[in-house]
């Protein structure tokens, strides 16, 4: 096991009806800026659920967040935040409002002349942030338990991450009943979210001995194959739904990586395709993962052929053969579930990978849990999805 | 599901070396005081370490914390904290030390009249507690990452657990290396305490539907089961006191029981053992675990079964073999590593259980996952251990 430092402070309240406990975890003398996406939460109920619950609080309104959130969006937040005295931050919604609130947090407090160094630096030059707290409506990112968010610039195409110990948020309340009204796009790209998020902290060389972490990576892995059908067949199965919603939780909060490698290049190639060609976030993980197993695939045989086993009950006595059916059981996982997994499936073809190459050039990235996915690596992991 | 809330702020810090880093965890201008039990710390060269670790702050030092720490001696360290305006406090030790540490931190501050108060009401009234950092040396307890105690008062025989949010440590080192100097004893001690601390927040009725928590419930028994027999061997295989250090950590910090019905009777019984005969604690619940499991067999059914298969490879056509066969196979990993399972064993005979049976009686404790584990009960199942 490799050393490591774990700490997540995110107090978690869970169940149905326990969006009315938000009222005792804000301090009533807080002035509360409740941010949120579009109206589908007055569509909902859950504003009137929130608002409810706040009712004794002073609270102010910041809406229009948008997925993949706009750097642009999170300044007028903060505008709003210091003309008002905001004290305290209220996130409502799914992962996109989540990370926006984490870096307007970040950025209402920040010392330095350019909110960009925030992102340019990912997060470490952050020293203090706003208190914010959350209430989760779609189950998909872990930014409910984690300390990180991903904020994109529309004038520059960029899309950059960031985490830092100062933005975890204090409280977030999940009910899984907050997700009955989601569509099922949604819920599929939160499965595929999850899913991916699992595989890249799990399916490294796997040359260290954290057997804790992997049946953990395993367990949440078992969990999302298993509720996949009922998630996209009813939209009212509460254990379903809990089961759902617990599990993209743990996917991505930071207890799964620890003492292990960890091999994020899928997010990172994926997040190129959406800042360059608008593609939803789960979509681009839905086309990267196989063509990264299948390139990375003797760097990674011995925990590809473990996930086989244990995830899909694959147990071919020839080793490649193990590799590749595991790699197309993953796929039809993501078909099963209405992800479609080509870059031609999206319009996209051979033209669209060279820029995204350049920038891997550019960057001179070293990714993957060996540091041996660079730009030449990129091009024939996108080539193979073509 | 069963709703809950879960928040966990202990900052864990894992791996060999790492004790070195509480300098920057304890602010300097702190005045600490380090507790301890015997001189084992000073053979082994983890005092040297602490000391060394902190040769930039002020630090005083308490000794003589026992097993089964004592309410008497607790009080003792409080006088030294207002004497010395001490404001942090450095548990170095195995779960006792831990313990213990919660107490005092209480009682420093508690404004109530009588700290027994606090035993009495398990923790309820703790409003505030001075800050303190841990150094695991035994794996075992969980209370590194707990906010509980067990404290015992010397002068009536009483044994009694508390817990507060406002007893969780700020931070806990787990060096695997700080295991090697173990007595055997206490290596067998904390894997059959580990092992019954999963199954107290696993093997119970069974009827609600949490596969996440029960994964990680039985990968943590997993992980206990396959290291034994190194952990009794070696002791110095660093890996496999790492496994065992992290996994004796998750039995006991409150998450596998997210969720899910819990059973506390094998140590509510077991405490009483310890209080009145001096037993270990972990003897104590190799004792009781499999009489429990023989009383309330049908109850536990589902879950006796589960744990069969999925830990001790167990698949029996009849169900009541299965059942039987999974309870010895428990019994059979206590003997495994040395541990025995009868009173007889440590000299109790059917005299030694009247006065148990009347504390439950006098008391009037309904435990279990159900309610119905009362003093006949408990009658029922001391007489199965004699």
């Amino acid at each position: 096991m490799k050393n490591f430092i774990y700490a997540n402070p995110t107090k978690i309240i869970f169940g149905k009806g326990m969006i009315a406990n938000i009222a005792s975890e804000i301090p009533v003398t807080s002035k509360v800026l409740m941010l949120y996406g579009g109206g589908s939460i007055k569509a909902n109920g859950i504003y009137d659920q929130v608002m409810n619950a706040l009712q004794n609080h002073e609270v102010l309104e910041f809406s229009g967040v948008e997925p993949n959130p706009h750097y642009e969006t999170c300044l007028k937040a903060v505008e709003m935040i210091k003309k008002h005295d905001i004290d305290f931050l209220l996130a409502v919604g799914g992962g996109s409002v989540l990370d926006a609130t984490k870096f307007i947090a970040a950025v209402a407090q920040f010392v330095g002349q350019n909110p960009w160094d925030i992102l340019v630096k990912h997060g470490n030059n952050i020293e203090t942030a706003l208190p914010f707290g959350a209430v989760i409506t779609l189950p998909a990112t872990g930014s409910e338990m984690n300390s990180g968010g991903v904020i994109t610039r529309a004038s520059t195409e960029e899309k950059l991450a960031f985490s830092s110990s100062n933005t975890f948020p204090q409280f977030s309340v999940l009910d899984p009943e907050t997700t009955y009204s989601l569509p099922r796009k949604q819920i599929s790209n939160g499965i595929v979210d999850a899913f991916v998020h699992v595989v890249e902290q799990y399916l490294t060389t796997g040359t260290e001995n954290n057997p804790l972490q992997d049946y953990m990576a395993e367990s949440i892995l078992k969990v999302l194959v298993h509720e996949a059908p009922t998630l996209m067949q009813d939209d009212h199965d509460y254990e379903s739904r809990a089961n759902f919603m617990w599990a993209a939780t743990w996917a991505l909060n930071g207890w799964i990586a620890c003492g292990v490698e960890e091999d994020w290049s899928t997010h990172m190639i994926g997040h190129e395709l959406t800042a360059l060609y608008g593609l939803d976030h789960a979509q681009t993980l839905a086309i990267i993962l196989p063509g990264l197993l299948q390139v990375m695939k003797t760097q990674k045989a011995k925990k590809i052929s473990q996930l086989g086993k244990t995830i899909f009950n694959i147990h071919e006595t020839n080793e490649d053969a193990q590799l590749d059916s595991t790699i197309q059981a993953i796929e039809q996982f993501f078909h099963s579930v209405g992800v479609k997994t080509y870059l031609s499936d999206y319009g996209l073809n051979a033209e669209s990978i060279t820029p995204i190459v350049d920038r891997f050039r550019e960057r001179d990235w070293k990714l993957g849990e060996r540091g041996n996915i660079m730009a030449d690596q990129v091009n024939e992991i996108l080539k193979l999805r073509l």
